[in-house]
């Protein structure tokens, strides 16, 4: 596409899903292609940055090598000055952009900015990553509600986690980016209600070919993650739904191969 | 694929996704292309149906007009009987399989029977639904943490809802097909500690061209529901980030059309 159009430019923030690029959805996949611009984060896959066009430009924003962080305000002004150049500009964002991805602030800046926008949902780490290591969230028997939550949070939020609730809610607890606090997480829920013997997970790099798990009790997943040098990106998850795992854990890697060798695959698109 | 092979056939549990044909994942398009077989719900749409090969065959198991489903030892018989013949079964199901999709049941026994199953995540009508809406399920300052809990569950259910926990712990409360019981519902979060001024939302139908939604409160919401005559398939949403659909709120259905016809779309996939 070129730049020089009449027409104002638009943003879409895409979820990239969980990990694994073909888990980006058909329409992020067409947002993609489209693009004059992609805005990504560290953690986005190559071979989703490779769908837009070779002309398009690629703004990492992400954090590099743990030490610099592009502030909000910078990704907003980017994205702001390569609409007003009437740009098809694609916000990449991890996973799904209105869960835990401050997908909201970007949508609401560009509302205020006056910039057309769109939200293309992606598979969310939430449910995909446990999903990868055989655990689905929900099971008759075993779990009707699942509850999501940060592992880490500002100590000045407004909405601090109600542990107190929260151990004896929801029947599946997953906690995103959990690595760091993973011990005082598993001291705030035996202390509220959680027995020691809660099966828990954690999975580090859900989806990707370089996945990892431990899996065990609320007594010994600390030490496990750690004996076991996991670190981010991982999920925890806490539940009865965990001991599924054992039966429904992932296949091996060489029987996905040969899927995707054996599969004839012609791409086609809706029609519009 | 020929029918005549000899190595074994595979199923796929794939997640269709919210009903957006587009909000497929590329995965489960490539099972799609591959399958032999495609055992799907009522739900599914016709344009993801379209994607499998036309001599693939294509078998409906969910329920017709509400009066008959059937039944899921029935739907297994079917996964195993395709599957032995060393077809590629593709098992399409509305949303995530593994998020109130009963995918666990369905993995367990084809564990059991021994055939080689694989589940693909789609994204959760539980997040996109009021993404589509305008509503991000956490925000900034006003909601870390989210709940799912289905809207209908057997009285038997070993996992009853705790409702005087969950109206004090998640931030954004989800509910799934709310709408035969909203005005219980409702009564429980009031009775179990939910002001009658905290937002609210229903969305039937969310990223399908039909969507339609009410907005209001807890006071509110079930007469809003009732008088718009939403009906099932529909989210609920309580909680403050409900507040942001009214600048976040879904743009017009001819703005979306417009970058659909301007896209330039040359589909390709991912080397393996």
């Amino acid at each position: 596409m070129k730049s020089s159009r009449t027409r104002p430019g638009k943003v879409f923030l895409v979820g990239a899903g969980p990990g694994d690029p073909d888990l980006l959805t058909i329409k992020g996949m067409k947002c993609l292609q489209a693009a004059d611009v992609v805005i990504y984060d560290r953690l986005a896959s190559p071979e989703l940055l490779a769908l837009a066009p070779e002309a398009a430009e690629r703004i990492c924003v992400g954090k590099k090598g743990g030490h610099y962080s592009f502030p909000q305000d910078g990704i907003n002004a980017v994205m702001a000055a390569k609409a007003r150049e009437g740009k098809t500009v694609v916000r990449l964002k991890g996973g799904d952009p209105f869960v835990f991805g401050r997908g909201g602030e970007e949508a609401l800046f560009l509302v205020d900015a006056g910039i057309p926008f769109e939200v293309v949902p992606g598979v969310s780490s939430a449910f995909a990553v446990p999903a990868a290591a055989g655990i689905p969230v929900t099971h008759r028997d075993l779990a009707s509600s699942v509850a999501v939550i940060p592992g880490h949070q500002g100590e000045d939020s407004p909405q601090p986690i109600r542990w107190d609730h929260l151990a004896k809610s929801a029947d599946t607890l997953i906690v995103l980016m959990p690595v760091q606090r993973l011990r005082q997480i598993v001291a705030e829920l035996v202390l509220n209600g959680k027995t020691l013997d809660t099966p828990a997970a954690v999975i580090q790099s859900g989806t990707l070919s370089g996945q990892r798990q431990v899996i065990g009790t609320l007594r010994t997943i600390g030490s496990q993650a750690s004996e076991a040098g996991l670190a981010t990106p991982a999920v925890l998850v806490v539940g009865a739904v965990v001991r599924l795992a054992a039966k429904l854990g992932r296949k091996t890697a060489a029987e996905d191969e040969q899927f995707h060798q054996s599969a004839e695959v012609a791409v086609g698109v809706f029609p519009r």
